[in-house]
């Protein structure tokens, strides 16, 4: 296996315990050389080299949760490919993420900020956070971890997916198409779908429109989230706050409206860091389901996407 | 019963629901009528009139959980009184405020906020919260609330309490004197502690002295830490951060060098709010325990001071 990217290293420190039988070179970025090209069957890393379609590797692992730019350069690749992704700990670490942005949000902790920078020692009235309803856009392994944060808080979570299938994490699974129902109840939007031909540009005017004041938190992909709509929206009031680990061109250009705006919070792509601990148990795993022959559960299906 | 402060006339109006043959009157703020005092057998607020002491109120509920200025007025009482507290949701109220701080602070999200300010996009490296090691002063039902909410976020969570009884909330409890031994692993400290005369000022010098680098919370008493000591801790690293929900005096006099320490987060005693939901069943159930000669579980020992 060829390993690639920031993470090559530890990632195959830690694989020569847990796989020790698995040969692995490590690669610099950009086109893999011709004589490691020929010698590998598999490679993982962050950014796909644009030489691997139609070379002899047949299986690509992720070492970012995120796949949506390997999916469009391998779904066309010619021969029998599998594109696995890591999820390790992620799901637990962006529940984290979002948990935190709610309870900043619900307890007025901005609001108290500014309080103490002028001085002024004034309660604010807050409502719970039990009991509110909470959205979630996407309900894989990254929807079920935030969802089990904010249930852990008291929310009461509702999950949309395109079959509307139930998942334990969530007390209610309905259908995008059923979403609108939910919305005007809805006191925090979670966006954590995968970026597909259907999910661009999903929350958009329709969706945005729906929202009678709620928070709007994107920890899936930038594209997700039409930014115009989302403008929109903040100054009509639908959306009091927009919470941001994402953007459709990160970095986010300077002078974007969204830098500055006072009701956006904007992180740079921090909800769910890959860590060395999540990879290398991933592509272990997934080797030893692959070479018994069986479909790893973080298979991509290149076709859907995701 | 007579009911005074600025929650009598919601909680009467859900007395008159749960405990229907329970006759109150609301009383307004200061001394008791002579009259009214003469009627009752029992009183509720927040602030203890004068003239209640020696009169013939045999049961006084606190509206806040925290009763240490009761205690004070009421230990030389003469004759049998019981005083009751409420607790409510405040547990749960509690632990998310303090969680909210602590994922605040692990996930950066103030230095993310302040490089969102000047348009920078940079991500910083931060440890995960899961597996850190919480300690918590106090296991009663404030400590246990706190504690219930770092767990779900992965803490490993230590109590300490005068006795060192185990409490199915925490991982571990430890005595106050055994409390050295954990500290220099402990990532963050939180105090929910009432206070009393073994507990005033206990957060100082010696205990703040053996922390490497913590996270401080205070939602129990503002005088159990002693600032000099605390300002001291910060200047010498052993606290990296102080989230102070109650201080020694409130409100906190301006020019305090707490309002502008860019590591103190102030916050004006907002982590448990009492809610008239919170306060009135607690009236009925300690009322019917009372009435079948059973103590209620949130009866305050006024010798012991809590």
């Amino acid at each position: 296996m060829i390993l690639s990217g920031p993470l090559a290293a530890p990632v195959a420190d830690r694989l020569a315990e847990l796989a020790p039988d698995l040969a692995t070179r490590l690669a610099p970025a950009g086109p893999v050389p011709a004589d490691d090209l020929a010698w590998a069957d598999s490679w993982s890393g962050f950014e796909l080299p644009e030489n691997l379609a139609g070379s002899p590797v047949r299986w690509v692992h992720s070492m970012a949760a995120g796949v949506d730019a390997m999916v469009g350069a391998l779904v066309h690749a010619p021969g029998p490919l599998v594109l696995t992704r890591t999820v390790g700990a992620m799901p637990a670490r962006i529940g984290t993420y979002v948990l935190a942005h709610v309870l900043d949000d619900a307890l007025r902790l901005g609001d108290y900020r500014a309080q103490q920078a002028r001085g002024q020692w004034r309660q604010l009235p807050a409502e719970d956070v039990a009991g509110r309803t909470g959205v979630v856009l996407g309900t894989g392994a990254i929807g079920s971890g935030v969802a089990a944060a904010l249930r852990g808080a008291g929310l009461r979570v509702v999950g949309a997916s395109r079959s509307g299938a139930p998942r334990p994490a969530f007390d209610d699974v309905l259908t995008l198409d059923g979403l609108p129902e939910v919305l005007p109840a809805c006191d925090v939007l979670v966006c954590a779908l995968p970026l597909t031909d259907t999910t661009r540009g999903l929350v958009g005017e329709a969706l945005l429109g729906r929202l009678g004041g709620a928070l709007v938190v994107n920890v899936g992909r930038g594209a997700c989230v039409d930014p115009g709509a989302l403008r929109r929206a903040l100054a009509a009031g639908r959306v009091r706050r927009a919470v941001l680990d994402v953007v459709e061109t990160e970095p986010l250009p300077a002078g974007d409206w969204r830098w500055s705006h006072p009701a956006v919070t904007l992180t740079p792509h921090i909800s769910g860091p890959t860590q060395p601990g999540d990879v290398a148990p991933a592509i272990a795993r997934n080797r030893a389901l692959l070479a018994a022959g069986v479909v790893p559960e973080t298979a991509v299906d290149l076709r859907r996407g995701y």
